[in-house]
């Protein structure tokens, strides 16, 4: 028998899950809600599922799990109600912009027993994951030096930077998490370093478009980040592993593989254009294993403290941006 | 409203259709007949259709189409009883190993009006299609040398070998069929050499593991292609067009891009070991290529045609080894 | 105390001789001989050598070795004029047009006890030597099938073409000896396929521009060879060697690694667009070699018979474009 | 005429040199001096020149510039009285381990009016050069983010490190001078974490052997610099500057191109495992460049100033990684 799932958020990354749910042989797309009817019943139609409100997915007893794609502001709520209606979660990074607030969530998840899984797609990213594979199998041995790249193709809309919480939480947020997946050890300090090299307008929001982080952990491995709202050539998603008998890197993933050459020289088609169409089997990974912490009782990764960590990194990198200083990670945490 | 396929043949080859078949908005898969009961009831059970017999498909009225994908030697045979019942047909390569029996069908296909699409599936491949596409933006000029390479990462089990029809008609088929896609030229000679390198038992039942084509056109143009059963690092898929004023070039894909350097090297893992992963994505555009020409009445490529040309390229082939010369294929379509 | 090295030729392949004999710390350029004084006295004021002729250069007790760098049609008796005078011969390649001189030229080097190196450059390239060093060391099994791809930027001048010998004997004959020099076996059927697609002033000097060839040896091994006079993208120079247990290839070099990534796509600068920058490497290490014959007594590699082999596939190729089949190289060596 | 050099130290760099200077048409290698006499005649009589004391060379009539390759500690000094007897200075990194000290120096330079290169080899590589060239040529629009990784294969010998300043002076002073040469804007602000991962023996001695740093400029531009002593797959030296319109990178040069495919993956040899066989071309391009200066009175590049600025950023960088915070260049310029 397939579990029922419910998906709360009928937006961009909504379909994305909707889409993933659908496909996944032991998962069966039973409801979904939104705000926006509209939004709700477009994925009604196109996958045969329900709209329901969000009091109804509450009661259902034919529900069994929950994929939360709604705003951030309401993404703590939504957590605390669906783990004390007894459903495992599935939400969406980040948990709340405030540390405090994922703290009490976390509270709630861990009080009524919950199940919650935090939505670090790239974990699940079949290149990412030969990454922390080939580490864990000891093809490098002792991780020293991380660097990670990632680049958007162009800036989200200037109404969405607005409620993001700022490019740390909102773009960084997924190399932090990244960073802890390969690092081995939880990085104890924070530097960064931001600009607005893009947009004047990301300026005015009081945001920025240009990041470079250093992390360090306690025994002296480093990592490196490097963010940028724009890259003319595509979706940048790069990582570099370097340890003591070898490093390991992926490559950017490409849609077409075909090269010209010309008198001019050799030509490659750009990256992808989307993270959508970059990390299709990721999205589809991802839910496969929330089906697995559903089904079989398998303990959620990346959960609850993950969301928590990669936000205190976030913190910790804003206040340095501040202060021109390292930040001590214990800072941030208390 | 979605379109009712029926799938016939519940084999290897009718489990990747009826898996396109099942993810294609357009299309429902409705009925699938195998005479193996059991493999049928598989597809059945899994994608929530029905199992019937071809007779029950052949005389239903809810049914737009088949995709056959049953044994070589019944291929023919069905085209002809269900462009008669006047389904649309997609039929997997060859329509038959004789090029008589081949040109029978098609003349029942044309008089009675029907639709043929044969599966050449790689003409669906994003990458060479990215190849055919340079060419006709005029990227490389006029073409005037293809190479191609293909090598399985192992040779198929005997029995198959034994009713396959030989090397030529069974693997060369596709680069037959791809040099026709990029020549941009009908192919007027045949020189072809092959031995037997990998497997003795190879030749006992008369076949070739080893193969090496030189295709001309009238203007002059060549194409080579290199086939093996054997390559030990997995499925080798390659395709290079080289033109007047430049060249396209498509390398393998890879499951995972990760490469690891160490004190010995750089390592990246080895390619696809099944052309099911490689051509995951080509299955799936063929089927949408199906589903136009039903719903929108599209004319069918590759067609029968094109199914009957690439046979006569392999028939042509057989003969050069044989005769050790270049054969004309005009002395093969008569 | 080093060997002393004469030139004979300062035309375009004697001028990169010179400056590899220059570089070599155990060879001394002594002397340099041209029929056009200017040549001469160019290389002569460049690496402070003497012009002489090549009487003064047959007769000195100085000179240890020759470079035979002159027009094809003195090559033959250039050789036995230096191996009867007892200097050490390095010679470019061919020996000559004629098989039957060819035969006649190495029976008197043989009746001298001579000492014979003929100039097949790309044996020596440290890429294509890490193919045959692979192979030696069983990375990849038993050698089955070979692919060159080797293209030059451009057709030399017509005036060139007129007294080459052919497409063949001038371009495929590095090819030849490259297919012999990995093949493990000596091939014994050679068909050819040539057309002209460049320029139709090539076609009325009665030679070819665009060639594929296929080699096969007594145990079944294939080697593809595919040759074009053009490549807008430059230098095109590509081996690869498939066995039974892997496979090794070389890309080609490039004077310029960088990429650059746009909206557009990423784009590589073109190859080398030259032989002597392509090959800067190898003429070094080839006269390294060719020292080591002299001061040594190692035995030269490639030596005449290897000229003679390749050249005699050149003549077979030649025939079978002529005659449309396989010819056996046993035809042409009677 | 060629222009006549001396050589002032004999050791490891200076042989670099001495190798280039003989092959440059336009330079004679006249003198070499060396506080070891055998390290000096084994230059001179490898390349036929004369052993001379260094304090005949600065009284020479003969000698048109020297090259100063001795230890750090003597380079101030003989910078100073190279200048003041009229010679044009060529010294490799540093000026002096003392900011004070080169400031010192470059004053005795200017007022003289003597004419002084510094050694930054890496940007006369013909890959780092191609992407300040591209840059200038506006392919990637302004200038936003630069990333260096530099590592060496194994970290130098205890006593040398003991001596070396560091690794901000000794190693990452190359990547800040790169930093400088792409950047297009002096870097303003230094952050900077160093660790030891690879040997006790490097704490030991007060340094370190894990670097990671983090440029700004005034704009916000930024630049990552990551280096480490150990890396046990060769000498990687990678560079990429990202910009408003696109990207351009170099990988890595390996001295050999093969790859391997087996079972297990394809594989690549490792790269070149020494700054000497990877920095061939540059080296010889510097001496040309310096031979510029010489010949024709161009400025010289690097200059002093750029030796000043480079020590000026490691000093910043050093002073990062005590206080933990990122340090303005301003305080250390005063």
């Amino acid at each position: 028998m397939t579990l029922h799932f419910a998906l709360l958020g009928a937006g961009r990354i909504g379909k994305v899950h909707a889409k993933a749910i659908y496909a996944n042989p032991d998962a069966t797309l039973a409801a979904v809600a939104d705000a926006m009817p509209g939004a709700a019943s477009d994925i009604a139609s196109h996958y045969g599922c329900e709209v329901r409100s969000i009091e109804d997915i509450e009661l259902a007893a034919d529900i069994d799990a929950v994929v939360i794609c709604t705003p951030t502001n309401t993404h703590a709520d939504l957590i605390e109600r669906f783990v004390r209606a007894g459903k495992a979660v599935f939400c969406e990074k980040p948990i709340d912009l405030s540390l405090d607030r994922v703290r009490e969530c976390l509270r709630t998840v861990e009080s009524t027993g919950g199940k919650l899984m935090v939505g670090f797609n790239r974990r699940f990213d079949p290149h990412f994951a030969a990454v922390r594979k080939a580490i864990d199998e000891g093809a490098i041995g002792d991780v020293e030096m991380v660097q990670i790249i990632s680049r958007d193709p162009g800036a989200p809309p200037a109404d969405y930077i607005a409620v993001s919480g700022g490019i740390f939480r909102d773009m960084t947020i997924h190399d932090f998490d990244m960073a802890r997946f390969v690092l081995g050890e939880e990085p104890v300090s924070v530097f960064a370093t931001a600009s607005v090299l893009t947009d004047p307008e990301i300026a005015r929001l009081g945001d920025y478009d240009s990041v470079s982080v250093v992390l360090t952990t306690k025994s002296g491995r480093h990592c490196s980040i490097s963010n940028s709202r724009r890259a003319s050539y595509g979706y940048d998603q790069r990582l570099e592993v370097h340890g003591s008998t070898g490093s390991v890197a992926i490559e950017n993933q490409r849609p077409i593989s075909v090269e010209i050459a010309t008198r001019t020289g050799y030509t490659r088609p750009p990256l992808h254009d989307f993270f959508m169409t970059r990390y299709t089997d990721a999205y589809a990974a991802e839910i496969a294993a929330f089906v697995e912490v559903v089904k079989n009782g398998k303990a959620p990764s990346p959960n609850g403290q993950d969301g928590l960590m990669a936000l205190a990194l976030a913190e910790a990198a804003l206040q340095s941006v501040k202060e021109g200083r390292a930040v001590a990670v214990s800072e941030i945490l208390g």
